[in-house]
């Protein structure tokens, strides 16, 4: 077969970079473009020299790639601007948007959330949320796959199946949940600077982080029932991972017990979410680097409540690996492909 | 006035340096024995270098030390051996001891959570719990304060002036709790080298963990009633710092602004605890190696709930620095006295 | 006495927030204006919430600052700039410049390392760098001190004296100098945002750092003759502190415990400069936050050879602790005054 | 072909895992014991959870192995032990030795710096060296391979080219090197603890490091006379990574344009170490989790110097990496099979 001519938009970021280790691998997709606006003209090995011994394109900016001769386009760019360039791309191309710009159903509450209209309201209709796991089947004949965002992902992982079960109430669900700084990406704030972060902890967009309306879409429909969400991220000293513990009210009858096997049930067979034995706790270190995601389920000492945790690679799973998790599907490839890496530690 | 001849029991770990840090700014009391069974006979020069500027008497093993001579004894032992220990102090000497050994009022919960019955049962009796801010007539008087540990500090402070204040609910309080690693103490082990902590997050304890009867004793005597909490400590990439992220349901009437009101008002004069103007967040690197507790009340988007935060330095305020506060105190001194470090950032 | 009003100019960077830290425990001076161009108008609680607790005024830019009532002046602004603002302070002023401004003696050097003339040639003449255990009689009868550099303080204290003393070669020096993110300072630039740092090091600035030329200023002075230096920083995922590994060859006749005597001889009541036992190894850790410096000599395996090693924080000694035990010389205060802060570890 | 069926003793340190995360995508090697004399009877995915999804036996005691159905052995015990087991092993297995007990030919250095005698004198003259970009021919061949240290291995690399060819000078050769704490193993000691390393670096063994006479008996081989280095390790707050900066003489007519190029000419073909153009700085977080040896020239300002600077994953190519890569050398595979995977940053 021949290979599938894939471009990065917005190659000069974190995602890009991520893609770019997990596509030196994978024998079906060929890198052809790589854009950034900023940095257009300058080779790769100058923007991420750890990528140097990879034989790639030049960054060069969007309207330079010839998109006629691209079948596959990973976009990594800023939510915002993501919309107007993925419209403006042939039906002929297969695209997962690693931004928040097609992940919301709903057009107004994108517009609450974020601020200024939705540019391409008839395409949100054709995109596909690409929780790979949840939603095979649509993410296989998609075009566009809106790639969920990275605490999304450790969220609804453990919480959509409990839901869909009907194994927890869904109206006392709290999240508080602990994220690398990765997740804020490459640019210059100083809010990101090392001597800012390192040693230190805060919680940040308390109540009013733009991930909670994406975390509610998918457990409403779960629950069949609109739900809402306390959701607390916070910033940890650490370049990459994802935990999230997860409060929850076992519906009666249930306990952590029994969301644990539905769980372990529901993901035997999945190769990248492993449901831990009772008493084992899932730890970052132990996905670093892979596609994993880990999670466990605790007895709470206050009655009625259960403890959910999960753990992920915020740039793998929760942003580049699951992306090429859904591209894999897209283009009838095997699942893993490109993704068998090991976590790696220390 | 003479100097206070002050013991350090168990000075080689983390709060035993700790406390000499502030003790070499403070002029009332004098180091004149620290204890270390294991490392006694060497010079703190050699178990802490960055001491060595300072002039002190090197380890000793308990048994060595003349308590006939010794005013004031901070121990720093690990539990278990200091009930034995402090039963054996004569009655001339005031103690702080910053185990969990004279915590819990009632020894059978003692017993459950540590696993050996409570070996000085007629002493607990005397014992005050060291929550300065909110205990100060029974800490000036007491012969034997009880340190809280660093969990239960960073949870009562904001809790238990609403829990009395009844603008909380007594059932429903969930804290998520993230330490920096010194609270694991010095000892040798596997799970806490840098190699398996850096770089990673994860839970522990959950749901079990020796803190959760500690933070209870306290918020059912401030609800007058039996309070049950869930409470998950997380380990964090970092020296020092803690954060809780309290999940509460105001009373009837109440909002997160009601809330912040009432915690500010309680804590207007207080020295070493701050309650944040609206928005505001706590954050460990702003507490770091002073002992200040910073609080925000924060409104949830989930109706009926609203989020505390508070940020201690784990070692300070959580240990040695509320040790000497409470010191201060016993001995008739200004409270703040050797505490007033400013933070170090970054 | 009247307390000393202070200002300092730059304060929104971290050798500001440093001087604060240590200024807030100091009778003598008080400060009565912060400036900061790009955040004037704002209060220090915004941009360093760590210094909250503190009664400090609100930035302002320079030009809105009296100077008149102004006794002394710790000047933080980046280079370049420093020199014409000092240019124009009245002479009641007494000013320490943390800026490499003032200096190099060559005012030609200074054109030829920083890339445009210099701006105040004639106050060049009056300014005394400020190595402060070597040039205590100079800096107590200066209306201006160039505060060293932190590399330059490294490396220096242990070389001088030993260069004077005529115990090591002049033309064989080399420095290999590691040191925390914060000396880059606070601006936002990608290359020091946490990802692009933690956990990784690498070289910089290869026989082309501005600190060079400070050096060789100070030892081509000791030894009576030019020289030069190789001098090689390295970046480290870490805040604070700065180590510099030093390679001498000794002058015929020494040996390292020679140099370690000579130099535990020169420093032996120096209350800010240890020189370690035989044996004992300088670390960062161990003077963390305060303003000391450790010195380490160890013979080399390759005959004639002998390793110097310092280390200080860069921040402390390095920057603002230095400044301040200057100025104190400067208003002819206890040269401790305000510094005699501990070291915090962990 | 059948897969080799293959062994790694000592299995529940670092650079067994981490030989485990690169043999997993390895076709040709197949896992068939693992030992661990304190942890045998345990699950691998007990003592590396980040390995869980492995499919691999359990750990071990090296007495329950069959070696007679073992093909390939990894050996990563402790050195001292190493020399008895490896004598133990059947003719029929060929063995990598990532332990220091084959690296030094004469076994008395190794007596002098090890401190007894060696244990294996005879097998000790069949092992070969395994720096494998320059020792090829040998280690095809070899039933035994000593796989170089870590630090030895980022030392040699740019200086045995350039002493064989002659174009530095023998007798004043320095090296300051650095690195991450995985390199002192997962032993349970107070020095590796998170709360000792964080935030602080020091040099330690200065002048007395077991890896000096390992690569002094390399160098000495190129250069074809004794050489003696001035060798001082730096313990760095990162998990993985080592740096070398390495001061050298240019030979008569050499600088360090010259030396650039020679090296660039000699690993011009090699997957694995690579020669940056004038300029570019070698950095260990683009050669994180990779094999990759990045080597950088630098003039130095001092006449007659030049800089080389060279970064490595110590647990890569300084360990398991090389040993990998040695492996597939010693049983006729492509020398980068199961190794060409990306760095991974951040």
């Amino acid at each position: 077969m021949d290979q599938i001519k894939t471009a990065i938009l917005g190659a000069s970021g974190y995602t890009g970079a991520e893609l770019l280790r997990f596509l030196a691998g994978h024998p079906a997709f060929r890198v052809t473009a790589l854009t950034a606006d900023r940095k257009a003209g300058q080779p790769m090995a100058q923007v991420f020299p750890h990528l140097a011994a990879l034989t790639l394109p030049d960054l060069v900016s969007i309207d330079q790639v010839d998109f006629a001769a691209i079948d596959a386009v990973f976009c990594c760019l800023p939510h915002g601007t993501t919309q107007e360039v993925i419209s403006a791309l042939p039906a002929s191309v297969k695209i997962c948007d690693l931004s928040a710009d097609f992940r919301l159903r709903d057009v107004d509450t994108y517009a609450r959330w974020y601020g200024h209209p939705h540019q391409a309201v008839e395409l949100q209709k054709t995109a596909v949320y690409g929780l790979t796991e949840l939603a095979r089947p649509e993410i296989r004949t998609a075009r566009l796959v809106a790639n969920p965002g990275c605490y999304p992902t450790s969220a609804q992982l453990p919480l959509i199946p409990l839901l869909r079960a009907g194994l927890i109430k869904a109206d006392d669900i709290i999240i508080d949940a602990m994220s690398g700084v990765s997740g804020a990406g490459r640019a210059a704030k100083e809010a990101n600077l090392y001597t800012e972060v390192a040693e230190g902890i805060h919680p940040y967009g308390i109540a009013g982080h733009r991930h909670a309306p994406e975390i509610e879409q998918g457990l409403s429909d779960a629950a069949g029932r609109s739900v809402e969400v306390s959701f607390t991220p916070h910033l940890m000293p650490m370049n990459r991972g994802m935990l999230s513990t997860i409060h929850v009210r076992p519906a009666a009858g249930a306990d952590a017990g029994a969301l644990r096997s539905a769980l372990a049930e529901i993901y035997r067979e999945e190769p990248f979410v492993r449901v831990l034995p009772e008493g084992a706790v899932p730890a970052t270190r132990n996905v670093r680097g892979s596609n994993q995601c880990l999670i466990g389920v605790f007895p709470d000492r206050v009655s009625g409540r259960a403890i959910l945790v999960s753990a992920i690679d915020n740039l793998v799973k929760g942003a580049s690996g699951q992306a090429l998790q859904n591209m894999n599907l897209m283009f009838g490839l095997p699942e893993t492909q490109g993704l068998d890496l090991q976590p790696m530690f220390p």
